[in-house]
């Protein structure tokens, strides 16, 4: 008990050093643990129901518009990753190689798969033959390896798990559609279900995917500033099917490529969840994703009637709610900081006294409210506890993002933003070149996010070299 | 449509060549597609939602008996799988080797998980300080490799999914309780839902899973009188405790090893099922699993008020049913080949005199049996539809596995019993000599199966030796 209590005393403040603060969380909450493979993670049961939760609902939403998921190999020949230039370029320096197989060396060496687009083309290929069989809506839910340098749980590790849409169309029109829909999908999932408000917008020639030809994402800004990329989905015209020779007959019996799409979203949202909810008494997490949505402390649980009436109250919240009983002997003052830790949206507190009044003590993780309802309609007040603790920690999501968002007009105004403000969103506008968007990166440190979908004019001319202004971008530090 | 009707006329039939026969249906059936990795299967959309629905029936009762879901590196260092002598003797001549990480080498060799022992022992050892922290009952869903030569899709492939169960225990007592309670939930879910009988036996000595005290599986008979391994459950004392120092602290305050189990079932499940239940109109599929239970066809759908009933019937039955409405523009023929070949259990026929009649008519797939119902009640129709199905096809299994069942004293007699029945299960006696096992295998091509947990006596003496027999064994050709 002694190790436990240090456990969740032990937390960095996130003014002190966000980091730090976020590597404690990660660790105290029990959702990671790190692995004797370097840049690899163990995601433990805490974290993995997280993530559960995460695809249970976005699944839905996959299904709700047609996706229908599959499984796609592991491994990807060299010579077929070779077959799209560009995406060649884009992930061969970051690829695991797999060249034996047994003892034996392998004729042609593997890649763990970083992406299926590879995987997608070549089966589509064989699959599609006419207008009929299209459009073609597949998901996979999976996992990909990416050599990464430097990594950190859930934002950046070598393996990780994700979902990756892949998708076929008769039409560059529909193909557009659906990678707008899967834009649209994943900002309101972030929205209704993480608490977590994003800007959707397009990213720059120089940050699109390997092979795109127009990528999307979907940016949220974290407790401290930095942006967090949360979710892409691209356009890829019929530029894979071209180099895959994926064609159909159309309704006039005419060859034509197919046009295409992928779309991802990963385990890196669980880093969003922390990083945008979380504070120094550790996780606050989304009632849609929690793996408790309610835990019950029963107070002087040694007195007669209390552990019962506790199994009672969980039994019935049970039904609608996921609910548990802490009915340890550890001590009430340590339950509160473990359940706290732990981001659990309401503390329900069942005593004597309670018992004689037909009430219930709930709190909420976020702001420590405490409120006492009566038991005769607990799962009305449980549920409204749980909308409003909800609705608030969007709100004040929304309100950091607000607060740490800022128009300027020139390099030097960004300078004194970020040194006086901190980090955040800039909104400036971009002349369009490359050039512009190396230059404000390299003299202000903050990167090109997006061209957000919904467009304001902070002033007629680039925030770099002053010539005419095409369009507004968010900049900011990353993730 | 000329191509389409093709497809489904050109299976094989099952007494000419079972094995084409299993090809035809995986293929026809749209459950996988060969990929350009080989050895290596694409689980198309059909194929995953069975997977799907095994996933969350099977995860439902792991989670019912207090496991929790992790998730695990999918690499295991070369010196990590090389600390249990035994397990990687076992394994390290059939996994996959990842050797360069982008165009680097890497300091030391990482194997595609063939299997996660290891890993969870690492994993353990770190988080298990004292006997508060037991048991640890963790399972996770994953892919894994083994290189194997010879593959089949669904019964051998060199990536599988599958998932693994690891859990460690204070005593010996407990990991042994654990290991027979998985063996049940195996045993009950392959009855329950996959309508499918097993046989729940220990494996021999020489037929145990690497590192090993125990092995226990499920074995099923196939149509064809092969036997198919459906799950494993293995007991492992204390041996990978021992060389991955797994210690605890137990309430006298002194250090003990942990006890360990795991157990596994894997995508194998779906060729049993294609095995078990299907006929030469294709696939039959068990209710529980089914990603179609039932499937609407509108009858002379161009009559007015034809596909209103029918999408009416469907919104009525979609709020308890898995169901599809085909209102392509194929013919009646083509529908009920196509829905026959992918053996949805029951097809709902609606038409002009059915409606005016306030009826439709039902089919069962397994004996094609029709039956016409009212709509007043066509929920409790269609589910008594199903249950009697789930239970006939249960019967119809059972019956084929103990016709299919023989008892021999002598080795002379299995090989006449072979040569006049076919392959099936043969019953008989073993003195539990490892010679005699190997023996009775190379005299008749049968090998030993499992020693079941339901011991007879079919006679006194070894089936092999005459010596005084020690148990029954079931014996038998297997995938």
């Amino acid at each position: 008990m002694a190790e436990q209590k240090k456990m969740v005393e032990a937390i960095t403040s996130m003014e002190d050093d966000f980091a730090q603060w976020y590597t404690d969380v990660v660790k105290k909450a029990d959702l990671v643990d790190y692995s004797s493979v370097k840049g690899c993670m163990i995601i433990r049961p805490y974290g993995y129901a997280i993530w559960e939760n995460i695809q249970r609902l976005m699944d839905a939403r996959f299904k709700a518009t047609g996706h229908e998921n599959v499984y796609m190999p592991l491994f990807i020949p060299e010579s077929l990753l070779q077959k799209e230039k560009d995406h060649v370029e884009g992930f061969a320096p970051e690829v695991a190689w797999v060249t034996h197989g047994g003892s034996a060396e392998l004729e042609e060496r593997l890649c763990v798969r970083p992406t299926s687009e590879t995987l997608f083309c070549d089966h589509y290929a064989k699959i599609v033959h006419s207008y009929r069989d299209l459009p073609k809506l597949y998901n996979q839910w999976c996992n990909v390896v990416r050599w990464e340098k430097t990594t950190r749980p859930f934002l950046r590790t070598r393996e990780f798990l994700w979902q990756e849409g892949h998708t076929v169309h008769a039409t560059a029109e529909e193909a557009i559609a659906e990678t707008e829909q899967m834009l649209n999908i994943y900002a309101d999932f972030c929205k209704d279900e993480l608490c977590m408000p994003v800007v959707k917008g397009r990213k720059t020639e120089s940050d699109k995917f390997a092979g795109a030809v127009a990528t999307y994402a979907i940016e949220a800004l974290m407790h401290d500033g930095k942006a967090l990329q949360a979710g892409t989905s691209h356009y890829f015209g019929d530029g894979f099917a071209r180099a895959f020779n994926m064609t159909f007959t159309d309704k006039e019996n005419k060859l034509q490529y197919m046009h295409q799409t992928s779309w991802g979203t990963t385990t890196r949202l669980i880093g969003g969840i922390i990083m945008t909810h979380g504070d120094n008494n550790g996780l606050v997490l989304p009632p849609a994703v929690a793996p408790i949505q309610v835990v019950i402390l029963p107070i002087a649980q040694h007195k007669e009637g209390v552990l019962d009436k506790a199994y009672e109250l969980r039994d019935r919240l049970a039904k609608r709610f996921r609910v548990k009983v802490d009915d340890s002997d550890q001590s009430a003052g340590w339950k509160f900081a473990e359940y706290e830790m732990k981001g659990v949206p309401l503390r329900l507190e069942i005593g004597p006294k309670d018992i004689a009044a037909n009430q219930c003590v709930i709190v909420r993780r976020d702001n420590r409210e405490k409120v006492f309802v009566s038991l005769d309609d607990l799962e009305e007040s449980v549920q409204k506890a749980l909308d409003d603790f909800a609705a608030a920690i969007y709100q004040k999501a929304l309100e950091n993002r607000e607060n740490r968002t800022y128009a300027c007009k020139t390099v030097d105004e960004i300078n004194a933003t970020l040194a006086e403000k901190g980090d955040g969103f800039i909104k400036a506008m971009w002349c369009g070149s490359e050039e512009c968007e190396d230059k404000v990166k390299e003299l202000t440190g903050a990167g090109s996010r997006c061209i957000p979908l919904e467009q304001e004019q902070v002033s007629d001319v680039c925030v770099c070299c002053g010539k005419p202004a095409q369009c507004l971008v968010y900049w900011g530090k990353a993730y």
